[in-house]
């Protein structure tokens, strides 16, 4: 009594934007499970920008996906068959899913969670999940925030960002953030609470960072890199941090990456710029959760959550978040 | 009886390399001494990398040197008359003296120092001056070393450059110096000490990186920016720090300044890029000094001098530092 399943496997290694044809969907079948098993109706697949990373032959914290394997991703879902005690049917969970709709697993890196104690259960991927710790370590842990700091965060209306907004408010921050257009600018002011809201797609960001940050900057929390992290680190204050989350306008060069033409800026600041990979705080979760949860019940942390339905649309919902076409966590909902 | 001396006033911000037009070379006259004054000849004045930026009307750590002022310099001197009964004739000094063959001073910003305990007075200006001073914070306090760990220093025969090997051999770490030449490089291996040396004009620097550092770069000391900064990126071993000192191939850039474009490895790395200006640790100096001198008598910390004589040699002592035709510490003798 297999069940059949679909894969979508990776193809060929993307030059520049994923295309459709970096990606086959293939139809397999899953065998019976054996006793400490279970099965996973995959809901929900995370869209990462690092997957970009993934992807390509490039040295990173994770090797690259193989030619012809199933294609790395977050996910989550329900159990629909269980032989394993503590993971029993109906049960949510989340784990390196893989893009798939099916998988049987022993329970190895999978995490149950309650779906219902959440407004979606995609929020177990976004405030909730890999998302919320990225941008919680990354601000606290490499950015060592003060009260009163003034914190500038680009990309802030996508997933990372927006969770660093709302996190960095509730420290007692002034916050900043960037994003694409008065829409998401919107957002980043008045859902999320941002001191003020650039908009890079309309405004001249040097100016407007000027214009926000007198003082200049303690804080830049950077996930896209280019001009944008140039013109933060020309107005960054003494001792500055600038915690390197990830570089999105760049991923997808197929020339060289621009590398900060403005980088001598760290020497006269007396600042630092490093980086981090939300791995390594994966058994610190619970201090963050700690701190999260409480927030969300007070309304003080939400996340906005974008859905595309369709394994065979998970190609656009990559190119949905580098393009910024996206409106806050981008999932696929299979 | 007023007293002839010259001066070096900074007439044009250059454009690239320094020429000499952008100076001019003034005659002048300094009034008789009042009480609690002395007049200082200077000796030796220090060319420095960052004199480059100094000169520019780039924000720094430092303003800019007014057009028509004395261009600022870091000299040693000796006292030639005097009214202070604190600095007596015959005794050297060190401090900001400018380029300038004579000054009136009340011993604000001067230091005493005993030239006859020293190979040279110039090393005043280079090992156990604001050069060593800077190697050797910048090495502890940015770097952070611990014995073995693998340390690559560019710039190596460098002023900055010698000392960090020196300090860091010293320390316990495993040193690859990066220089220009075979004559530099046989200084840095033999004179210095470092395990290896890599000639950057005629090696793959980053071939030669994989070659003798296999498991990746700790920390890395960076001088001078560009591709050697890249090929240093590109290796950094695990929570690996790069120390930015300088950016010596970059200050003289007419387009833009190239961006290290494999900045984003920091973040698999989980490392740190981090700035520092030695003036900051001056209330320090004796912390360094209590290391370095017993070293420098047991012979395990050495300085070369290059000396070009006359004033008006300045922009020609300047230009030899960013062509790289120096060897160890570059100073103009008045």
């Amino acid at each position: 009594m297999s069940t059949p399943s679909r894969t979508l496997t990776l193809v060929a290694r993307p030059d520049g934007v994923p295309r459709d044809e970096d990606f086959a969907l293939l139809a397999n079948t899953l065998p019976d499970l054996n006793a400490g098993q279970f099965r996973v109706a995959v809901r929900y697949l995370s869209i990462d920008p690092a997957m970009r990373v993934w992807m390509s032959e490039q040295k990173s914290y994770w090797p690259p996906v193989p030619l012809g394997d199933v294609m790395r991703a977050a996910g989550i879902g329900e159990i629909v068959e269980s032989q394993h005690p503590k993971f029993p049917l109906g049960a949510w969970v989340s784990g390196m899913t893989g893009v798939r709709e099916q998988l049987i697993s022993d329970g190895k890196g999978m995490r149950r969670f309650d779906a219902s104690a959440l407004p979606h259960p995609a929020w177990a991927l976004s405030v909730f999940g890999a998302t919320g710790l990225t941008a919680w370590f990354g601000l606290t842990d490499i950015g060592q925030p003060k009260a009163s700091d003034t914190v500038v965060i680009s990309a802030a209306s996508g997933a990372v960002g927006s969770a660093a907004v709302q996190i960095a408010k509730n420290l007692g921050c002034k916050v900043i953030g960037i994003a694409g257009g008065p829409e998401k600018c919107a957002y980043v002011r008045n859902e999320l609470g941002a001191d003020a809201a650039i908009d890079y797609k309309n405004e001249h960001v040097g100016k407007a960072l000027d214009q926000h940050c007198p003082g200049g900057i303690d804080i830049y929390f950077d996930n896209v890199g280019g001009e944008i992290l140039d013109a933060a680190l020309s107005r960054l204050r003494m001792h500055a941090r600038v915690v390197l989350c990830g570089g999105i306008s760049q991923y997808n060069a197929t020339g060289k990456v621009r590398g900060p033409a403005n980088y001598l800026a760290l020497i006269s600041a007396r600042a630092r710029m490093q980086g981090f990979v939300v791995l390594d705080y994966l058994d610190r979760a619970d201090e963050a959760l700690a701190v999260m949860a409480p927030w969300a019940a007070a309304g003080k942390l939400s996340s906005r959550i974008d859905v595309l339905e369709g394994l065979e649309n998970f190609a656009e919902a990559l190119r949905r978040v580098y393009s910024g076409a996206n409106f806050g966590k981008q999932v696929v909902k299979v």
